[in-house]
């Protein structure tokens, strides 16, 4: 048995395309690192440039300065070596253009050391898109250690599935079947593997059958840290060769565990383990944290109709950013009830928030004075509603304007998904929060943050959702009841399953055609929806690729 | 040598998901073959489910109904064999569960029998997503003759170039080369490949000098009509084994061309050659009137400014759908010109559509007054301006949805790209007719309308471009000369070049800075805008994919 060597496993947020700031944070954790004496730091997948990088990746100038960061962190690995995720160049003169690449910096030098085989080209993963896949598999020696090295996806070439179409393998080869021949001493993966609710649990498994497949230590690294619709939860592992997780990193946090190979330890069982609604909640706090941190912006803006939803994108707004940095605006309507307005304001005032309230009957009725002539004769329909909507959206954007606060988005997925909701009215906002979280979920996700203390107004929770845009609305009045509906569509979308298939599980036929109708004829509102936090398996965004002009 | 046999190339208008009308489509052309003794007859790519059918291609049903659809063509297949492109299942246990196949449809019997080995992954293409890659080379037997059957990109082994970062060989093997050493008689190629002003003289030289490598004459068979953004021009053609066309089919119209095989002829060289403007133009037409034709809609709704991109949209909507089916809404502002009025009425009546207007001077003074606490103290600025777009916005919704009418936007490819336009105001719009048109391309088209006679006002076009919202704007306050600018982002957006490659050709170093800021700034407004009809080789929109989170 070879002696114990030192590892350090680093979980960063990295931002795409900010190398100065990600070279100094990989560089500030080397030198820690160097000072605990510590072998071989490890990064995660792409970390010198963030996760995804899309078509930033082909960008000559791009690729140029990951790689030169790479040979720049390399000078302060003198003592300490590392393995750091980046771009690097196929030598070849075939095939595209790069390698998904995990580089070994030591003695002050930086190469790529192993390539990504397995592309993943599914849901929001556009790998084959810009890379090459490797098709040549070593081990690294190190300190007497054979590592075997892989690169997230390829660990996963069978995977657990949720729906028959689907295939346990989407690849022909199997990158650790082909590293284990070589009779490696531990194995290393390298990952950005985003957040959702089933994914995490998903990724233990997978990565523990794996070690005790082959058995043989896995090291895992994940990033932390939200890039728009991304958030990624960290969750990093020590995996022991009997498929054990012997220690598991905070999720959502950045942070650099020391380990020894090889010294005896006992698996960690007392792991704490926060709820599936906690770990969302803690996603999209993050999710909203990220995206205006990295984007150098500070103040959120929220429209506050008094309706559970706005109420916990506004709860969630503070969360991340501070009730100083996030202002409501409530905008009544002559249809809008009493309590929303008081909910709305029980709500800022919980939250400690600023408030403000605009109501717009007057410019309704300028609107309804100016299209008169063009209006004459026809009955009042959505038309109307969509306009009261509207005005609160120019509102809500010229508020944003004058003062540079982002308007957040409020809309649910069950909404998003039916097409209740105005494009450029209530659908307007630079990130959508809770686009991914079904109404059912909302409901969930408040009751959890009210668990010790009144902060979403109970009566917003108790009351029945309503668009109040024409007299008495209830969202009941056109859709069927949350809790139908969300099954429905979590099969059709998460689960992918065809009308008859949700029939035959016992699903009313008429309901599940017109809720999956409504589905497919609101492909075009959603495209021009804002960037959705992603938590599910299948969010609404570039993971969910659908025509516009088709027979569904 | 072999008897001559007898060809149709049919290139023909699909409608993504909509078996039923694919399907007769097909047959019917079938029968027509049949009639004439036609011995083969060719189909483009996909053809039985339209492309790009996207995600719909994860859904068993949707791939289920494809395959049956062939087997129920292929009764009509007595006398005549066909070749049709369609999804077939990939019998293995491991690899993609689908293959984009060449279906040989003979003795009424349907099966797969050439599988596409070359997936376009990137741009507008995302066929990895879905495909496995075939590896298995043969030649199908066929009357004696041998036939080398390829699939679009399977021809586009290596490529021209538009940056030196991007590669000839994006591919590690040649699907022609390894069948041109089994011989064949003749070669075909099924395509699904889509129009840009490069492309179709691209795809001409590429067919052609494949053709030549091997000495082997092609049959290349591409669709036409659009979907949603993706518009093809058909220009199927017939290619000497000298890498000569001796016939091409229209541009953007269904036909099918009857031809033998292998009698003397000689090559079309008085092809009839439309200018480059023209088929932009046809391209855009083709465009709108698919997107309305296949979503079963009627009427197109313009916001006329008197402005040139207004003005050209309507035009467009004009010849692609009817001047009864096109109305225009001008809404004058305080600032609005005298001659913005007269000019958009002119156009109005040259294209003899209706109109009408709303003046919405008294909704903006409410919308300042509703607002005149919120913003007691501060300046006028970008705010107002905006507020002025959306209540412009808003009417013309309003009219959309009382009437039906489907709102067009009219932002061209210049101001999407810098950011010249207002989220949820200008930029609404269920489709963006200009949005791959740069600005000066826009005069240029306006002035082939108007070769022989005036539809385009002299006055909308000799205009300095103004968008109105403030006391004398013009456009060039704020953006560089359009001459300048959209010289500057063609290299930028198309050729992919940084900063410092366009300085390195002349252009101002401050200059081409703003430009590119102003293009990355604002990919959040981007990513919110209406689908964009694709002429050129890098549109906005699913073809080019940037991260919203940053660092540029």
């Amino acid at each position: 048995m070879q002696a114990p060597i030192k590892l350090a496993l680093s979980q960063l947020n990295y931002k795409i395309g900010d190398f100065d700031a990600n070279k100094a944070k990989i560089i500030n954790e080397i030198k820690k690192a160097a000072e605990n004496h510590v072998d071989l730091i490890i990064f995660s997948e792409l970390a010198i440039c963030g996760y995804p990088p899309l078509d930033m990746l082909t960008r000559e100038e791009f690729v140029r300065k990951a790689i030169d960061c790479m040979h720049e962190i390399a000078k302060h690995c003198q003592t300490v070596t590392a393995i750091v995720g980046g771009p690097s160049i196929n030598p070849g003169s075939k095939g595209k253009q790069l390698f998904n690449s995990a580089w070994l910096l030591s003695d002050g030098d930086a190469r790529p050391v192993v390539h990504k085989t397995l592309l993943p080209t599914y849901d929001v993963f556009d790998e084959y898109r810009y890379f090459q896949p490797n098709q040549d598999f070593n081990v690294i020696s190190f300190k007497g250690h054979r590592i075997a090295i892989t690169i997230c996806e390829d660990i996963w070439d069978d995977r657990p599935i949720e729906n028959a179409f689907d295939r346990n393998h989407l690849y022909t080869l199997s990158p650790m079947q082909k590293l284990a021949a070589l009779r490696p001493t531990f194995a290393i993966n390298i990952a950005a593997s985003p957040f959702s609710y089933h994914q995490h649990e998903i990724r233990k498994q997978v990565v523990c059958k794996k070690a005790a497949q082959y058995q043989i230590p896995v090291f895992y690294v994940n990033q932390t840290g939200a890039n728009t619709e991304l958030i990624f939860d960290g969750g990093s592992m020590v995996i022991s060769p009997a498929g054990e997780v012997m220690h598991r990193l905070g999720f959502f946090k950045e942070e650099t565990f020391y380990t020894k190979f090889n010294e005896p330890a006992t698996p960690n069982k007392s792991e704490e383990k926060p709820s599936e609604i906690e770990l969302i909640y803690q996603a999209l706090v993050t999710g909203v944290r990220d995206y205006f941190n990295k984007s150098s912006l500070k103040k959120a803006l929220v429209g506050l109709s008094g309706g559970i939803d706005s109420a916990l994108t506004a709860a969630i707004a503070v969360a991340a950013l501070g009730k100083e940095n996030v202002h409501g605006i409530l905008m009544p309507s002559q249809y809008s009830s009493d309590h929303s307005v008081t909910d709305a304001r029980d709500l800022a005032e919980n939250l400690g928030m600023s408030y403000e309230i605009i109501p717009i009957k007057d410019i309704v009725l300028q609107f309804d004075f100016a299209l008169q002539n063009s209006f004459s004769g026809r009955e009042s329909d959505i038309t109307e509603e969509n306009i009261q909507a509207r005005i609160r959206g120019t509102l809500l954007m010229a508020y944003s304007n004058k003062f540079g606060n982002i308007l957040l988005n409020t809309s649910n997925k069950s909404e998003a998904a039916v097409g209740y909701g105005t494009l450029y009215g209530d659908m307007n906002g630079g990130l959508s929060v809770l686009g991914d979280v079904y109404k059912t979920r909302v409901f969930e996700m408040c009751r959890f943050l009210n668990r010790n203390e009144e902060i979403i107004p109970e009566n917003t929770i108790s009351k029945p959702p309503s668009a109040e845009l024409r007299p008495d609305q209830k969202d009941s009045d056109s859709l069927p009841e949350y809790d139908l509906l969300d099954a429905i569509l979590f099969r059709y979308i998460e689960q992918n399953r065809s009308a008859k298939e949700i029939v035959s599980e016992g699903f009313d036929q008429n309901t599940v055609l017109k809720t999956i109708q409504m589905v497919n004829r609101n492909e075009h509102k959603r495209f021009q929806a804002p960037p959705v936090l992603r938590v599910s398996g299948k969010a609404f965004g570039f993971g969910r690729r659908m025509p516009l002009v088709a027979r569904y």
